[in-house]
């Protein structure tokens, strides 16, 4: 089993993105599958592009895109895309959409085909604060989960998606207001490790319940 | 040196007490200074009487008293301990002082004699989430640093004497409602290791200003 | 033109709902438009059937529902509703249905059809905190804007429909723990007339939009 | 019985102070006191010394202190002043102290002397939220309530004092970041009015319990 996992560059003035620099703690290989780790641009419309050539790439039989979304205290499973960008900032590359679809043939808006609610509490049961989010945002998250499962559900039926929002890593609130949450990046390693594994152990049911086989 | 650190057992339902596990696991030596461990019972009064039998048997140049702040986002140095308590909630004995003076001779405030901004300082420079309180509120924590500081005020002139408010650890906030802050044990054990090195760094500015020679 | 606006029973505990009760202060007319306002059952599936039952009989231009998200701090103007209702408690005749979808041959997602953001810019223009939601949660005020558009979609395209969150009634967050955002009923009211009036204001580009001329 | 109760003119950037508009809507007459009102700099010393100058001029019963604090949900009646000041940002005449006491000769901290749980109790008993709080920060409004209690202690002990924090007024957070609570200024008026009947209803127990006659 091959599970991808992309991380966002650097944004909105931050120097790190904990996405990121914790997807390059995690080991090569968890519970027995392969971890292909992948780190996309914080630009609309690049990050899917990215996304997509590694999926042709590697083909993986699951992926997990991972944002960071400071100001929440855990680890945040995304249940839901939607077909709908509103940029309050710019991306990395000035582009702020306003408004607009994502894809103009696309569904409203597209669960998640990871366990989310099984990541969850594989996560809680191990210590690590997390949640099940209904809202990715509007900007380059949702974005990249939004074409992430456009992708699957045109192309690739038999691959898992899904997205997890991580909290500031605790370096990133030293100078933020008092009250701001974050987590150290060893427990949102930790956390995404956890999620990996609810996805490799739910990942019979999932087979079964496609009439799948691979 | 000798630098005597106490942490409270749990209290309010908690099963552990995220004071006394970041105290565990601090070294028996920092920064050349000799660090004492205590554990002190959230019990008015005897709190107090505990900590004063364990400064008479250890004779420390500082004492750094240490509870858990629940909801608190980051380390917390205490500036100031108030001659009041007030329970919202009872103690581990069932006391449940309300609207009552600590001492009836005492001042109605003290502040702490450890470098409380440089302790916050040093957290922050190492990428730890610290700020200055104004209040460690009306519970055992308040009523622990005023007794410390009343102590020393009349019998020990020459130790310093501080209060540590931490929050609850990750593991904690796990079952908590989403929006609860919470650091690793890990994290919050190199705050109090940080704050304990800045209580060292600044000794000798103290001792000068104190007119003292030990 | 006639606007239909709903609020929800009280529920969860508290005494009174401050979505029904701030619809009761508002006015029979706003802007020229008739007001009908409704009481809806804080009931899965049966706050649907009221609610159908009311677009029917008064055949309204557009439908406004209202509930509560305790917790949030300003009006709320939802976006999104999901095929799904996931109840954490029970709603008020024991129904919790778990991971669930509301409608088997529905849409993943609909998006309000009113202008959600000049609802919003409208209420801030005039002092009242406002702000798009992406999500309207699991429980039953997602179930009931799910229901609504799911039904405008099928049978009446030419209503516009959306759903508005309120925070606490002030009064509600007295004896709730210190840090529980509110607002007065007084101020939901002013709220929800100018979420109306954007509405109104609004209706020609979005009947132009439609080709449709009522 | 005359009551004179004080508010600060904006600073930090914002167009209104609540704690002055909201004392502007309070009538002349409470509970048959006599209602003085005056405004007060936000600067440190001058503040101070406007106040001393209208307990000269009014020779009130009880004086209570109004001040701003962006961030509290509810209505804070300060339990303690502390003899320290130290400024995040300048007050509005660029003074910004850093550590330093403010009266060398006064005591650590002053306890407010009108009935603080009392003015609380009053409050929530209609509605308002309210709570007692234990820090008034390090800026002009604790200095302003430190002042007043160093002022009555020393030359007008037969006069209460006293100082209530208030939240934003609803109007100041429409673009402050979503989760800032506020109180509409109306409910902020009607929280002072039942803060000082309280202070008028405890006035008999506060006076035997002093000794005095007045």
């Amino acid at each position: 089993m091959k599970i991808m996992i992309t991380g966002f560059d650097p944004f909105g003035g931050e120097a790190v993105n904990p996405a990121y620099e914790a997807i390059r703690l995690l080991p090569d290989e968890i519970g027995g599958a392969q971890i292909v780790k992948m780190e996309v641009p914080t630009v609309f419309g690049k990050a899917g592009e990215v996304l997509k050539a590694g999926i042709r790439e590697h083909q993986p039989d699951a992926v997990i895109c991972v944002g960071q979304a400071g100001g929440r205290s855990g680890m945040s499973v995304e249940k839901v895309a939607i077909n709908f960008q509103d940029a309050r900032i710019a991306d990395n590359e000035g582009n702020q959409p306003i408004d607009q679809v994502i894809e103009a043939d696309g569904q409203t808006a597209y669960f998640a085909t990871v366990p989310v609610k099984a990541m969850v509490a594989n996560m809680r049961a191990n210590g690590i604060p997390a949640f099940v989010s209904y809202t990715a945002g509007t900007f380059v998250c949702n974005e990249l989960m939004y074409a992430l499962l456009y992708l699957l559900d045109r192309s690739y039926p038999h691959i898992r998606g899904g997205f997890i929002h991580v909290p500031f890593a605790m370096e990133q609130t030293v100078d933020k207001p008092n009250g701001t949450p974050a987590m150290q990046l060893s427990a949102i390693a930790k956390g995404l490790e956890y999620s990996i594994l609810a996805v490799i152990e739910n990942q019979e049911d999932i087979s079964l319940a496609m009439g799948t086989t691979h």
